[in-house]
């Protein structure tokens, strides 16, 4: 349920879930509320006064009791059970005098949910089960066991095509299921990928176990393996689950498995390795539903290029090489069992095909879930990640490209950089005058570092606040305590030792600052080089669809600051999660939509970013917060003037 | 080179290849010379004097120096070198009279060899192999190795298919094939099935190596596999070889081997075998050429039902049981090394399809190679074995049935049955008087057994010379030491002791007669069920194809003498050979005579004739020699009122 915060004195009013940690709310309200813990309760710094509602608090606070009777409350320690208006103290500056408090500016905006633009789909999948009762041989009528199956399943179909098998295991229990069954079988048929094709029998079942039909979704993620049990009678999600690629151990990205891949052992290694991951999520969804792994009759997987080659054990050596050529694109249909998924032998695994090295099936499966491919708007899809992905198009064409934009906002090549997990400062805001930080952590925990929308908060912050200039760098001129000269230069100390996590000083430094710059300069060069590849301009664009988990945690307005996303009308913006799982899902679920996904591939060419001079120069120009071009970020442009 | 060999005193003249032993010549042509040893030089007996012409011995003479001298040789130790005209000595019986001598009338006569009715084919075979020049990838055109690969063999066919491929491997080895031999590589490819079908990518090799494309065809019989390595390009037998399939040692007949079958274990230990006798004659014939078995292409094989089921694991128990339903009858297109087979791991192994449980791809490729769906003639195609296997029909339909004719033939059932092999009896003729006999063994060594043509040629001299009846029973009136009451009852000491290879007397019996009386009646009562199922007689047949080994070594006067072929125009009696072999072959070299198969098992009807009662009263009219209708064998009973 939802429930209201007013916050006083700024008088802002925001709607939060109901349990919604008050500080956390605070920060995306945009409120600042000194708060060095993260939201362990510790500092005791982050005392704001309910003057009306409830909060509820799950441990004693470190407050006085002085404090607590008069209506004080650590935000950090409070969950929202009702309509509140709470009152933030007045900051006095180090002279005694009221600091001055105004409403910030970068109040958190996401962007919308896409589902009304995805549609529904409907319940009516590739794989099918029917219930055959079949004529027992006689003397008169002893025609094979498989014949006699083809025979009824073909019975009152005059001109459909003879059903197609290939796996032998088939034909080796087909004798034993007839009998055994007394002639009374469910077959499971997968559906011809083009309405013209077979067939092709995937399994012959005794009995009607037709009220049974499951499929899996799976998202291949470099990180992270996502899976979704279907029931495909009714399409209803029946469980979820997910778990770190276990291939992380042989390298963070793709490019340190593309080397790992290349030693001795090491394909072979890494294909093992996200098979085990696929089987614990399987097993993990199977015993949410109680089913065995061999109930399963369909998976759809999607994963990059480099994720599919390894998962097939296909040597991915030439990917990293320049022209960067994979080994194919179309991936063959697997049997999953064949690469050690635990699954009923005939079952098929399907890979979404991939456009290009860099720009793989998980970015088809995304376009595919959010069908920018039938919509007549020119829509701007971008996938944020190490290797963030960009398609432009609508339904007569797309144009996508795949820019390295480097580890940044995973947390790499950032001093205390981390992945979003507990103890990543994931939000940020620091008091204009005072410069001190509001930290905000997932999970409220001490802050052990900084995940990638934090970095976005803190960047923009610094900017807004004057504490780093356009280039990065910061200013030199301010003497503050939070501000030195660090082994790596110049810092801002965003946790003192005494408030982390690892007891050691949490900072930003200007070679973090310079490796962000050259992440999102990187991404929006990228917007800009396919938009112009087709004549268009960023005001051309009527949506921009952001994929990805990153993309849900993305606060608009700062990333659009730092010059990671166009500064066009905030209600363009659209948030479709993970497409790549979405895409499978539907896939899963509704045949005709699976048979479409070939128009997606039809209508996409890949540009190549890495040799291109446009491309090259539109990076160098975009090495600035947000833009060496101010002209194209109007609203961030009046923001910085009036700050 | 053929030689004229003149036969005095009976004036037979008989054309044979130089080289031909004397003694089996005389046999062939029906003169009978006293033989006891069989060849092997021992007995001394069959002296004949050469009158004009030489011949040549490997070793010397049983032979006085007089007789030598005189011109006199040994038979079974003479090879024909030249033209000749040679003399049998006359005989004496007890009493000292000379022995009139008159020509046998059981002359033997071969079918015609169909090599005219087969025809020709063109080698234009299913696999081609095709070198192909790619462009190396460049950043402006960086598409997936596959992709490249698969546009360089579409270049230049805009309406083509795209051709697929399945099996992993190939996508596994691509990238570095294709790099490593700087982008020139030969593909093999494999055309659909139907010319509509995309062909299919069987694998891919560096550099060209279209001058090496190789097929091997296969004939999976129940006892002996045999094999032949064809030339694709060529369409030449390259080598060929056969062994024995190791099964053999787990039953001599299909029975025995479902009934192996089903024990623990069984049915893989067959598949197992089979493939290993498989492995054998592919490894025999590439020793011949010096090729390894992964430089074959393409295998097409061909066996019975049950040698099917057993090569490709699939439990034939059902087979034998009523009403004989076998698992399928189009077998799975196979990747050969899946199945254990030597071979590269892309290279397909094509069963020919089978019409019912004991009328198998054996068969059906038999009269795919005669071509009989494609001749107004009406046809009677045949194959004598334990499993009697009768086709009847033309192009316009056609009718198959077995009969379980018993394993006489092939030795089974017989005291001293054995299979064709050295010291086999094959040929035999017996003195009308002095009721002596003439044995000749395969090999020319002493005898130890009885194989199928011999049973034929003993039973029908014995007949012939009335020492049994028309019931098959021996004629208790006559007294001769050949005959006597052994332990199954009467029979005939065909070699005595000291003749044998085993030294203990070599017999026929009353039970043997009636084992094989039960087999060529099964065989006959199959041929006229058959055509009394289509309205038709043995007048109305206008070819009869003899095929199998056994039809090869068959002499047509004698089998009809017993009833085991019809009394027909001796002119309509044609010689196939070993068809399935022969079938595979064809299909091996011309593809569209492989897709005419189709027809040939669309055409086709089964009868089962095991609990059909014309079949029965038919069989029991039959179990008389020839038949107790002689009406049906007019030139069988004008000969018997003869003698």
């Amino acid at each position: 349920m939802k429930k209201v915060i007013q916050f006083l004195p700024d008088n802002v009013t925001m709607e939060v879930e109901e349990g919604e940690n008050l500080l956390t709310a605070a920060a995306k309200a945009g409120i600042y509320i000194n708060a060095y813990c993260g939201g362990d309760g510790v500092c005791g710094k982050c005392k704001v006064k309910i003057e009306s509602g409830e909060v509820a608090s799950d441990k004693a606070m470190k407050l006085r009791a002085a404090d607590q009777e008069a209506g004080f409350r650590l935000a950090c320690q409070s969950r929202v059970v009702s309509d509140l208006v709470v009152r933030i103290p007045e900051m006095k500056s180090a002279d005694g005098k009221t600091l001055a408090r105004k409403p910030k500016t970068t109040r958190a905006i996401s962007a919308r949910s896409l589902d009304a633009l995805i549609g529904s789909w409907e319940v009516d999948p590739p794989v099918e089960k029917r219930f055959l009762k079949l004529d027992p041989p006689t003397m008169e009528d002893n025609v094979p066991d498989l014949q006699r199956l083809l025979r009824a399943i073909r019975k009152g179909c005059y001109d459909c095509a003879e059903p197609t098998y290939d796996h032998p295991q088939l034909l080796h229990e087909l004798p034993f299921t007839l009998r055994e069954s007394d002639w009374g079988v469910t077959v499971i048929l997968l559906r011809g990928k083009r309405a013209e094709e077979p067939d092709r029998i995937i399994a012959v079942e005794p009995g009607n176990t037709t009220d049974r039909l499951y499929g899996l979704a799976i998202d291949i993620g470099t990180t992270t393996v996502c899976g979704v049990l279907l029931d495909l009678n009714s399409g209803e999600v029946l469980a979820e689950a997910s778990a770190y690629n276990e291939q992380i151990s042989h390298g963070e990205d793709v490019i340190s498995r593309i080397i790992y891949s290349q030693r001795p052992g090491g394909l072979k290694t890494l294909q093992e390795r996200v098979v085990r991951t696929i089987n614990q999520v399987i097993e993990t969804v199977c015993r949410q539903v109680i089913i065995s792994p061999s109930d399963i009759s369909y998976i759809m997987a999607a994963g990059n290029t480099i994720m599919s080659h390894l998962l097939l054990a296909m040597n991915p050596k030439y990917i990293r090489e320049a022209p960067y050529v994979p080994t194919c694109s179309q991936f063959p249909l697997t049997r999953a069992a064949a690469l050690g998924v635990y699954a009923h032998p005939s079952v098929r695994l399907f890979l979404y095909p991939s456009v290009a090295s860099y720009v793989g099936g998980d970015i088809i499966s995304g376009v595919h879930a959010c069908r920018m491919y039938q919509s007549p708007e020119v829509t701007l899809f971008i996938d944020i990640g190490t290797n963030g992905e960009i398609v432009v198009g609508n339904q007569d064409w797309m144009v996508c490209a795949a820019c390295s934009a480097g580890p940044a906002f995973e947390g790499g090549g950032i001093k205390f950089g981390m992945r979003a997990s507990a103890g990543a400062i994931e939000n940020f805001h620091i008091h204009p005058e005072t410069l001190e930080p509001m930290i905000v952590t997932i999970e409220q925990v001490k802050p052990r570092g900084i995940c990638g929308s934090g970095l976005i908060s803190i960047v923009s912050e610094l900017l807004e606040a004057r504490v780093i200039d356009q280039q990065g760098k910061f200013d030199r001129r301010r003497s503050h305590a939070r501000l030195r000269e660090g082994e790596d230069g110049y810092e801002y100390v965003l946790v003192w030792a005494k408030d982390s996590m690892m007891g050691e000083d949490i900072v930003i430094t200007e070679v973090d600052l310079d490796n962000l710059i050259r992440a999102k300069g990187a991404m929006y060069a990228g917007y800009q080089t396919l938009l112009e590849s087709v004549g268009m301009s960023f005001a051309d664009l009527e949506r921009v669809i952001l994929a990805g988990n990153f993309g849900a945690y993305i606060d608009l307005e700062r990333a659009i600051s730092i010059g990671l996303l166009p500064d066009i009308d905030r209600e363009k913006f659209f948030y479709l999660g993970n497409g790549s799982l979405l895409g499978c899902q539907i896939s899963l679920t509704d045949h005709k939509r699976f048979r479409e996904r070939t128009a997606v591939s039809s209508l996409m060419t890949n540009m190549e970013l890495s040799e291109n001079s446009e491309f090259m120069s539109h990076y160098m120009a975009a090495l600035f917060l947000p833009h060496t071009d101010m002209s194209l970020f109007p609203t961030v442009q009046a923001k910085l003037r009036e700050a």
